[in-house]
């Protein structure tokens, strides 16, 4: 007997007939044999709907109230698979985020799981109760709703996995596993066996929408053992246990289960970053600092910064990218600071999107980002941006140029896969 | 300055527009100087697809998990009307069920509010912060979440009333206050200034549906002066002190306040009655026992019964109403039963209508059922049941008679406005 998370995201939960066949997939893995938590994410759709409630309420929205209407999404799907769980003979309960609790800090609308208690949950689940968890959602020490920001609910399902010492927390999508790049892309795009966290985290990072940054990194964090996996597979298929997805494992695990390592891991796209330019910045010291204070005090992420030399002497233009979602709250932020910073202008551009090259294997070669920017320039494709990291190469193109870029990457790293027609 | 609740039901929070509306009528009631709490619906049709969601995943469905489900839709425009609030400059916060908490007893889906805790609310409020608080919802005392049937919304708002001990529960609906009868079949009907709690009792239970009929008693019981408002009101209109409403009082109250008291306040109509005739009933005592102990096991509000001598002797018709939507119910427990009441035919009729006239004066007026029957004789309305209280009289008529019926009682009863055209 085996103690496993299964997590289900929006698409699988998007609708009475779906939930049904999540639902099915659930009641085979306890009957299998094991002891079986189920944390669920709101219908597809419905967070966005929220969402646009809360932006409508309010553009500038307190994020404690955002975060009370955002949850609702996940409570109702946790009730309804209850409810299917129960259709089809199966005990089960679904346990609310302030009910276990899942003990949250830090901001509204992007806080962080402390710690879930367990015990209840537990003595529940060793009575044969299948344990229905809305992910996304936590309590803050001030007794509030909070949620962990969007695709939380991955991280929801490590973080009870953590908690319960899940042998493993299998992750349901609306993809069988980790690709080299979208499939909806590149066609050639090919299916992953294992990839290390490490490079999970950066796929993830940089716009690979299959698990969320953050659940990555606790799952390192945690040593819990993630797998990825189809939700989208016949009522008649075996349990999870013997399905073929992608296992994220550690680096170590994967020296030893590699023949021939991959320089380049994945390519990855992000159209939700948008670029921000401050003209005529002062350029002296602290003027940067004056900038991106006041963002990371707001909880905004920053991602790449490049400075420019200005046409006037002692000005420079900074550009940086944030969230799309953050666009809104940025611009008023540097607005209130202008006479503090100093600058001129502030141009914004949505309309961009960010590439990267993920690998470990790029730790110990030269040459992977020469190659990026040679495979770009030959098709015409202009950077905007640049940013790495140890197993990872990022760039800031047009957002109409994404699928192009995506396409001459994969071909450039030789990750086309031989046998299927482009 | 004041303590004051307000509620507004679905159709005044269905969109971002109309929770603006409402935003705007709390904000001008806090703005004249009051503290105010706001006891909120879910959107209207939100109740509606949630239930339809439970029915879909589990026909039987579990009611825990139910009120789970059910209660994300007053979540949703609880956190909403804050952040408009908030917005339009107006210090709010949410408050759910669970976090006040507003304790509750009894089954799920259908709650009893035994008490709210009131402490960190009135704190809040006294900071000038609007409370917002979901309708409908609660916690069980093993910390589920509860919820108080259908309309219950209205009951958080007097419980919440009660709780904080408001100089006012003003209930905002889709009609300006109660009148005189509906006036869309009377266009002569008038608003009244005051209804008692009794009157009001009676007009809720025989389908005036201003309020929720617990809402009223519960108003009743704690003394909580309740106002009937409309929410459809005109941006610039005064704050809700100066809104001509309906004033709910009691019996003392309303004596001291009006100078020439209408012998009866309103005619009130409801179509959802079926009526059931067993004939040859055994006219011996204990038959009539054996016909309505099972229908009250079972829970089916029997209201008007009658019983005819039979042609034959020894024998007796008995007729009654139940609701139409347990007609087929009862039905099938009478044919059970069969043998042992010892009828010979059961004949239903759901195209019938009860008619009710309701007034606190008639306690001291003899004659207000000689002059129901009378008017409605005059104009050949067959009357085919009668049932009475202190406060009322009704009668089972056609369905196809109701609005004449109506019509032709508010004119008997003096009830027609002077100056407005027929």
């Amino acid at each position: 007997m085996a103690r496993i998370v299964m997590k289900f995201g929006g698409t699988s939960m998007a609708g009475t007939e779906r939930i049904r066949r999540v639902a099915n997939i659930v009641r085979k893995q306890q009957a299998a044999g094991h002891e079986v938590a189920v944390v669920v994410s709101a219908m597809a759709g419905e967070t966005d709907r929220l969402v646009t409630f809360c932006r409508e309420a309010n553009p500038l929205y307190d994020p404690a109230e955002y975060d009370v209407v955002v949850a609702s999404g996940e409570q109702v799907t946790s009730g309804l698979l209850a409810l299917t769980l129960q259709a089809m003979g199966c005990k089960a309960r679904s346990w609310l985020g302030w009910q276990l609790p899942v003990h949250t800090e830090g901001a509204h609308a992007k806080a962080r799981v402390r710690d879930i208690e367990s015990n209840a949950l537990l003595a529940s689940m060793a009575e044969g109760k299948i344990a229905v968890i809305p992910g996304f959602q936590g309590l803050s020490d001030d007794g509030r709703v909070t949620t962990l920001g969007r695709g939380g609910s991955d991280t929801s399902a490590v973080a009870v996995a953590a908690a319960i010492h899940a042998d493993r927390c299998d992750i349901y999508t609306d993809v069988d596993g980790v690709y080299t790049t979208d499939p909806r892309i590149v066609a050639r795009a090919r299916k992953q066996k294992y990839v290390t966290y490490e490079e999970m985290l950066e796929l993830a990072s940089v716009g690979a929408k299959v698990l969320q940054t953050r659940s990555v990194s606790l799952a390192m964090k945690e040593g819990v053992r993630v797998q990825v996996l189809s939700s989208f597979i016949d009522d008649d298929a075996p349990p999870a246990d013997n399905l073929p997805g992608t296992m994220i494992v550690s680096d170590e695990e994967m020296e030893g289960l590699e023949m021939e390592r991959q320089l380049v891991t994945g390519i990855a796209h992000d159209k939700n970053e948008a670029k921000v330019i401050l003209t005529r910045v002062p350029d002296k010291p602290g003027a940067v600092a004056h900038i991106f204070t006041p963002l990371a005090d707001a909880s905004i992420n920053v991602d790449m910064i490049i400075q420019n030399v200005g046409r006037e002497k002692g000005e420079t233009d900074v550009t940086f990218t944030v969230p799309q979602a953050d666009l809104a709250r940025t611009q008023a932020l540097l607005e209130a600071k202008r006479d503090e910073i100093g600058f001129n202008r502030v141009i914004t551009d949505s309309k961009v999107a960010k590439i990267s090259v993920v690998g470990v294997g790029m730790k110990s070669h030269a040459g992977v980002a020469a190659t990026m920017f040679r495979a770009l320039a030959e098709r015409g494709i202009n950077v905007q941006a640049i940013s790495t990291s140890e197993i990872k190469v990022s760039v800031l193109i047009d957002e109409d140029e994404t699928e192009l870029a995506v396409r001459v990457l994969h071909t450039a790293y030789g990750l086309d896969a031989p046998d299927v027609a482009a």
